[in-house]
């Protein structure tokens, strides 16, 4: 008997994964939290049912949503996660000798005792000294900061569940006052295809905070379409000019400084969009 | 009750869209040919089960087919399509002003014809008097032909059936005597996920026969992964270096000129299998 994982991408369209068996099931007090052995990607965590990261694709992801708003800063010291629980983004960070302090906020404490169960090379580095964990409500701990953080990444799930609030303008303008005086923001947006009202909006909504903003794009084959997008809101440091002797080298397998000015140059539909 | 139809794009992973209702289904002379139209994308085409093209993304192939070798050479006159029976390629080519002729050789006739019924938006141009359509082998169109194209693009199906001669150096080589003493040539390579092999095997090919090689990507949502790569052997221009007043304005929704150049940058996943 073959087990195959469906997810309803749309109401219309979805991707499909063959299963060789299921690693975690549990309802949290926050969503659905899953965890299956895939043939083809390895491990995978599932939100809702929706697939937020896999032991085989989940480099591309992180590396870009860290890389580009790191590469960026002259110099990130402090870096705030917000969400990503699954620890890959903390992973990047650290990747980044200037780095002093890391400080990850996830509200569901499971999806970080589970990712670090059956998704080790994802949350590993969780566990380092240069790390704090706090399990938590984002929205609160970004209210309460100020003037505090290089880089704020924003690593949330779709705009359903808890993470409804990270897709709000209050708290991109919470953000704002969070950052330091040059700091960066970057935030997952969905994707242009099936999502095009949310990229829109919130670019829109980050453009009239910040003083540069931008979006970029990534492949990332178990996401809606394909076609992944970050929005960079920035208060003085542009993406698209970073001076070449900033690219200190990273181990990567998606990131390369070509790619750090290329993602930003996006389909005809999806500047249409964002105009 | 709902129909959704389901393509295995690997033993391990596929995609799955629902399905209003079955368009033309035939086992024709060389293939398995269905058109069904879907909810999400619309009017879609299958040849033995895998996705060729759908009204909804088929802008994104089709551009990024056309466009990248078009605008790479001076003033391409005369383009051959090899496949792409649907059409798509030869409406981008038309876009080109300077273009006197557009050739397409395609095996199965009945593509064409249930292109033009159910596909008419893409496949309308085939009717313009700039083009002349043949049923025919194209490896053997190729084999016939000697300094004859300024740009030739094999726009056909993966690796299996009918296709397969097409992925073979000795069609490249072909391709090379066929082309004038400038021309282009690109071809539809795959994905990098899970067909890395093919990637890899095409792009030594064509370097060993081409005097410039590269590799550029698109997203196409209803292909396997979102991201797909074509490869170029060019024998005098470079599409890296394209002087900016070549690109005279056209009508698309993917492609743009920042993104001709942007495509070729590569994820270092990428950049690794062909090295």
């Amino acid at each position: 008997m073959e087990f195959w994982f469906t997810e309803k991408q749309t109401d219309k369209f979805g991707i499909t994964a063959k299963v060789k068996r299921t690693l975690h099931t549990e309802k949290t007090d926050y969503q659905q939290l899953d965890v299956v052995e895939t043939e083809e990607f390895g491990n995978m965590l599932l939100l809702d049912g929706m697939v937020m990261t896999t032991e085989r694709d989940e480099f591309v992801y992180h590396e870009m949503v860290t890389h580009v708003p790191l590469f960026t800063h002259p110099e990130p010291k402090s870096v705030l996660v917000v969400g990503g629980g699954d620890g890959g983004a903390i992973r990047e960070v650290l990747k980044h000798p200037s780095v002093e302090k890391a400080t990850l906020v996830e509200i569901d404490g499971k999806v970080i005792e589970y990712s670090k169960k059956y998704l080790p090379t994802i949350a590993g580095a969780l566990d380092d000294e240069r790390v704090e964990v706090k399990v938590g409500d984002g929205f609160m701990h970004i209210a309460e900061s100020e003037n505090e953080y290089d880089v704020i990444m924003v690593d949330s799930t779709e705009p359903v569940g808890p993470a409804v609030k990270l897709f709000e303008k209050g708290f991109y303008e919470g953000i704002y006052k969070a950052l330091k005086e040059d700091g960066i923001f970057v935030a997952q947006t969905d994707n242009p295809w099936f999502q095009s009202e949310l990229v829109k909006n919130v670019y829109s909504d980050v453009k009239e905070i910040f003083q540069v903003t931008s979006l970029y794009t990534c492949n990332i084959p178990t996401y809606p379409s394909g076609l992944w997008t970050f929005t960079i809101g920035s208060k003085k440091h542009d993406p698209l000019n970073v001076p070449e002797e900033r690219f200190h080298h990273i181990e990567t397998k998606y990131y390369t400084k070509e790619l750090h000015t290329a993602a930003f140059a996006l389909p005809k539909f999806v500047t249409d969009l964002i105009k």
